[in-house]
């Protein structure tokens, strides 16, 4: 039953580095249509949406049927819990990836940030790289270290947000209002995503620690 | 053993009832900091989001220790996941408030809406306040009719949404790119709001139906 247990529980935890290498791949490709106006990457995005979203069906499926028949308690119980909040962040970093593939696509082949934007963008996406790599590293090697450290790469990710308002709203700013809206958009939505893998980290601390961080 | 667990079903959906009406509420006095320049209402918001927050982690310990001393199973163990799903939800929604009313607060005395909008925003707010409502109403009584109700509100804000971005957008926006912003993200904080309003919906739903609608 013990062994039963902890190899359904790989399994759930296998399945949630899936969808975080899916949703690190979503956002790469989505960066790669924004800046490079690639457009079969932006349509490939598209695509592992749908299958971030199947992947999570399953880990909802796998936890509820485990949480029935095995009825964990303790930590056993707080990491299928941690599975379920975590398999619902990945699902948004999912969208946020195909929110930032659309944007670039409905500009193709213009590209849907302007060049005074390039730069802040290119920073953000290495943010939120290194972020749901450590979110990945944390998946398969629970480190309360690890995941507290994501506080200080959504500091970085908060001030590459400040100065991406910066340049939207400078005097200076030569575009009109349609490419400012895109640009504080996308954004939010590459901030957002930074914001999901804290919250992923914060749940792998729980996890480890017991201290509900919600909030 | 058994009454005592539907007792504790009981007050945690009691919880997720006083998550919702904080929340909606927020919006509320959000929505009146942003058209009416009420500044007092605007600054509740941020007080009252706190304690959304607190209800959340409540909720949450409390479906911990449900699932950890009582193993519910079938319909019962559901009712918990669904339990921490919309609690998730209404936590963001409280953050979405917030976010409406910090927005208005920064233009504080000025209007953060121009005349130009506020009617959009004014039927945004009537939307997403019918929302929450039948979401309230659902959690008192689990009813899978009123829920799916929701995907109607929710097509009626997209419609909403569709129509802001048709006046930021039109040739004849008179103002700069800072107020096209706050429009944009004004607007996707009202349609991310109505969008958790359908899952809560969705989940009870799940509930009643055992049929999962993730995704």
């Amino acid at each position: 039953m013990r062994e039963e247990f902890q190899a359904e529980l790989q399994e759930i935890s296998d399945l949630l580095v899936s969808m975080a290498e899916a949703a690190r791949i979503a956002l790469r490709r989505a960066t790669g249509a924004l800046l490079k106006a690639d457009r079969e990457a932006g349509e490939l995005v598209l695509v592992s949406d749908a299958e971030i979203d199947a992947l999570y069906r399953t880990v909802e499926e796998k936890v509820s049927d485990l949480l029935a028949r095995q009825a964990p308690v303790a930590s056993d119980l707080r990491m299928a819990i941690t599975a379920l909040h975590v398999a619902s962040g990945l699902e948004r970093m999912g969208d946020l990836a195909d929110h930032v593939a659309k944007t670039a696509l409905r500009r193709h082949p213009s590209p849907a940030a302007p060049a005074e934007l390039r730069d802040v963008f290119d920073e953000m996406a290495q943010v939120a790289d290194r972020m749901i790599a450590k979110v990945i590293e944390v998946l398969r090697t629970p480190n309360a270290e690890t995941a507290a450290e994501l506080d200080g790469d959504d500091d970085a990710m908060d001030d590459l947000h400040s100065k991406l308002f910066r340049i939207l709203l400078g005097k200076d700013w030569p575009y009109g209002a349609e490419t400012a809206i895109d640009g504080a958009l996308l954004g939010r939505f590459y901030e957002r995503y930074a914001d999901h893998a804290v919250n992923a980290g914060r749940r792998v601390v729980y996890h480890v620690t017991g201290v509900n961080p919600a909030g």
